[in-house]
């Protein structure tokens, strides 16, 4: 009989949550037991596993000595709760809620950092736009010397859970409906308008989000001292994050070399001039980054600017962390 | 009798057109005759000025001596047929469409310009996205130095007239409904998508409208040299351009300068940090573009990030048109 895996879920009904569930299905994962936990208010929900229905348990009672992987798709204050616990009894942890002060992998770009790691091993899958930007800029790190990195990323609702997504659907109906509108989960409308701030801003006026991307990016692509400048949008989108992306080079942009390494890049799917990617109709359910509209700066050889789209929860979340597990465990097959 | 003008519009049934005709009401210009002209296919509707409706008719037909000046809200094709027969006819000539090699002005930045213009005049109205870009880098240009300015325009649906209005609509109203979704107007799904093409792409991949961005924000800043990066995003929002900007300058950054002068430019209104202003809730329907989420680099004090919007049909385009009308009548009053 194959080694199997005893896995928890933390998490498991939020829209992160789920969609591991369904990819450690899809990619076979060697699951032996498969714990689904969340927050008093949420459990007691079931979720679909190879055919059957998991009764979601509440993780206040969970014993972690029972698995040897537990994913933290939950918020802050569960991870923060929970995670030492599940370390202490043993088990490889895998963040996804930027929380724990782990390592942040992708495995396309920087999965030798394991090799370092003691146990338990805690890791941490970075956020949707980083990811994103790691899989793009890792392969044009040497060719290009990266001095700066320009981008807004426009988000979807769903980074903010299945509340969002709700109150998007909810809001465009009212208003085509041409009833008056009462914003609920959002503090205004987001149907058909733009909100240039996601969550907390700090005292600077920074967005939590835009620093963790900084500090991720800079992490994944081993360079610390790597300027960034980003501002992160809510747009009205369901599923799919999308970048503008303006990158400070230190050498001419080689056009060609630039697009060869991103055709051949792993994780990523070039789409050429002509054509070009969006969340909605390329990135969503697939497990690649697309990017798109690469080209030179208007006068200026040392600036390279494209267009990046991913699905926020698979690829640019639950994916990445089931690859992350598949890399733990593959010593241990 | 106060003196009077008699004035044509060309393009009066487009979203831009009809936006003119209210906002030379809503100011008092002093309209003498008004000529609402356009294409054989939109002659015969007719549109509301004073109470009345004045019914538009056939630009081909008409003879532009009858008219002091010509505003031009039509297409590149219809611009380019009339304009000059506008001229000749002795007309001052605004026009909108960015087709005519004629100076581009934004009255609040550089209305200097006009005192070296020769009869008749031809005038440009910028891009929507210059004219935010010029309005709010113009007070700063002296005390940073503006080296380099990066930008993601999302752009509303509005800015391609009223049948990308419309397509937006009921592209929503279909998805909501659970109806397939054929695209028409744009080429693919737009509702709750993002496109980060508008219009064509130069060989090199620029779009048409982000080369108009550059040229024309150079030009009022009266900076040639100045390194702009640019992305036009079209965006499922019916009204309201908005803007990120990073900007990299010359000295560090003084917020509370920024601030302070951002706060006291003319048409520009400040956003204090902890509110912030969207399309929608804030800049549609105004005469003024919005800034808000103004912020130095994380750690580049070299770096000034914002957000801006503004109703792109009106101060983007009608109201900053019939600024400049007003300025070209000043002395003639």
């Amino acid at each position: 009989m194959p080694q199997t895996f005893d896995i928890a879920i933390i998490g498991a009904t939020g829209t992160v949550g789920e969609t591991l569930v369904q990819v450690l299905e899809e990619r076979n994962f060697p699951v032996g037991n498969l714990h689904l936990l969340a927050s008093i208010e949420s459990a007691g929900a079931s979720v679909p596993f190879r055919g059957k229905s998991v009764r979601v348990r509440e993780v206040e009672q969970f014993d972690f000595s029972q698995v040897r992987i537990a994913f933290f798709a939950a918020g802050a204050a569960v991870t923060r709760s929970f995670a030492a616990r599940a370390s202490a009894a043993g088990c490889m942890v895998i963040d996804l809620s930027g929380e724990l002060a782990a390592p942040h992998v992708v495995p396309e770009v920087n999965a030798a950092v394991l090799d370092a790691l003691k146990t338990p091993v805690q890791l941490g899958s970075p956020s949707s736009s980083a990811v994103a930007l790691a899989l793009i800029l890792a392969p044009l790190r040497e060719q290009l010397g990266l001095v700066k990195v320009n981008v807004t990323v426009a988000m979807a609702v769903s980074a903010l859970g299945r509340e969002a997504v709700s109150e998007l659907a909810r809001q465009t109906a009212e208003l085509l409906n041409a009833r008056p509108l009462e914003p609920r989960f959002f503090d205004r409308q987001v149907a058909f308008n733009l909100l240039p701030q996601v969550g907390k801003l700090d005292e600077q006026g920074h967005g939590s989000l835009e620093k963790r991307l900084v500090s991720e990016l800079r992490e994944l692509l081993e360079l610390p001292l790597l300027k960034i400048s980003v501002t992160c949008v809510q747009a009205p989108v369901f599923f799919g994050d999308s970048l503008t992306v303006s990158v400070q080079t230190e050498r001419a942009v080689d056009l060609a070399a630039v697009n060869t390494a991103l055709d051949s890049a792993e994780g990523v799917e070039w789409v050429e001039e002509g054509d070009y990617p969006t969340p909605v109709g390329d990135a969503v359910g697939q497990d690649v980054v697309y990017v798109g509209r690469v080209r030179t700066g208007i006068d200026d050889t040392c600036e390279l600017n494209l267009w990046a789209t991913l699905d926020n929860v698979r690829k640019g979340a639950a994916l990445n962390a089931v690859q992350l597990a598949e890399l733990l465990i593959k010593d241990q097959l």
